[in-house]
């Protein structure tokens, strides 16, 4: 994922648990700041915002394969694997910043739900061509 | 606080940190449970609920004496030290299961927030004699 | 799983997020704490503790089906799915109490982990026995 | 406290809670990433790692002025206040970017712990002089 949006994130003594390891769910909070600062620096968000749609992630399939320990420099790859008529994926992984040492590799299912109906919405052609231009960047 | 409001967590591998102690932010998610429990118990929440009100904490100053460890049985203690036009003072004490150890005690300031104007509004009379009685429940 | 384990856990403001359903990492959160809480009522945590072995989760694999709002009573069904001879599946399921609402469901992939050396190492007879109890238990 | 050490962070949906503004759990940790950040660039913690001292807090004192919403660039401003022979204050102040706005502000005490003993130790000359000369720094 050599062209893929970059979030750096330093392990600091909070982000650790009982085993000194950066803890399970703190990875999917890492994963989501990369995730805001990707759509951020893409422009996506006022995309779904100026439709009434939030963001809603139906499935996490992460891989933990490196525990990370403080001071750590880690280093959030996102890019989009899959668009398709009603959900997308995202594929993340994290490094150990300088190295080929994958921490984790997660995809990361999402759909639009509309604010009012609180319910999944398909993409129209503008968003899917959005994403699916995104798609082509990160392939 | 013999009397207070008790709240039981046990200590887990996700609440510490690299000092292997309970990280000093998770203490006051412990607090926030243990609030939201005791505004429950007594039914305080649906009187601001009913007005249209949220709850904002203004301040917290917050001791901590003694680090839990992995598997530390905690009691939370919550009850109300002050009562003032526009604001509450809850006292808060940890302490470990059936000793007298004190782990951290607590002093958190709140005052009720409109939600439409979004700014502090002072106690009526109703809230404020509720909030006193509870007050002197716990003296 | 109607003899599995059962955490439950009621959901709190600060559980929330941006779109006002628990956040996707804090169900993480949940299903630790559900873990170490079937972990100890079944008294498998001194069997790795006293062989000097920690746990680490190697996959996660989390289907979000149903947005938890505050004050939802959530229930945490935890039992083992498979066993083999260097990681057990754990599978959990939160439900809405009292109802068949699925709020999301995970299957926990974990290994054992020597302390000394930090590697995976394979169960002994003793605790592939155990852990297959456990698995027909709740099967 | 124009001179002090500044640490960005943008904030996040899963920073929210019910009330959609930032947590008061989760100020904590940017107090805490502030610090780390604070004593990496002033080569302090190594000054404590060599001693064998973890750092312990000991009070935090934290005024919540402005509910920081989503999207909000915050600046968290670090500086020591105060040197005593046996702990130091820590003056974190959290404003939005590019303006006087207040958003929370705290004093943070700690200690030096030795980690053999698990206890609070003094300073010792060489470590207060350090401390004193960052005190001076950003008065």
């Amino acid at each position: 994922m050599a062209k893929s949006h970059q979030t750096h994130i330093r392990v600091r003594g909070y982000h650790l648990d009982l085993f000194l390891h950066v803890n399970n769910a703190r990875y999917l909070e890492f994963l989501e700041e990369a995730r805001w600062s990707y759509f951020e620096d893409e422009a996506l968000t006022p995309l779904f915002w100026q439709r009434g749609y939030g963001m809603a992630v139906v499935n996490i399939n992460i891989n933990y394969r490196h525990g990370a320990v403080f001071d750590d420099d880690l280093v959030i790859h996102t890019g989009f694997s899959l668009v398709r008529q009603r959900s997308a994926v995202l594929k993340q992984v994290i490094t150990l910043k300088n190295t080929d040492t994958v921490v984790a590799d997660a995809e990361i299912v999402f759909v639009a739900v509309d604010k009012n109906s609180n319910k999944a919405v398909g993409f129209d052609d503008e968003l899917k061509e959005r994403l699916n231009s995104l798609l082509e960047k990160t392939a």
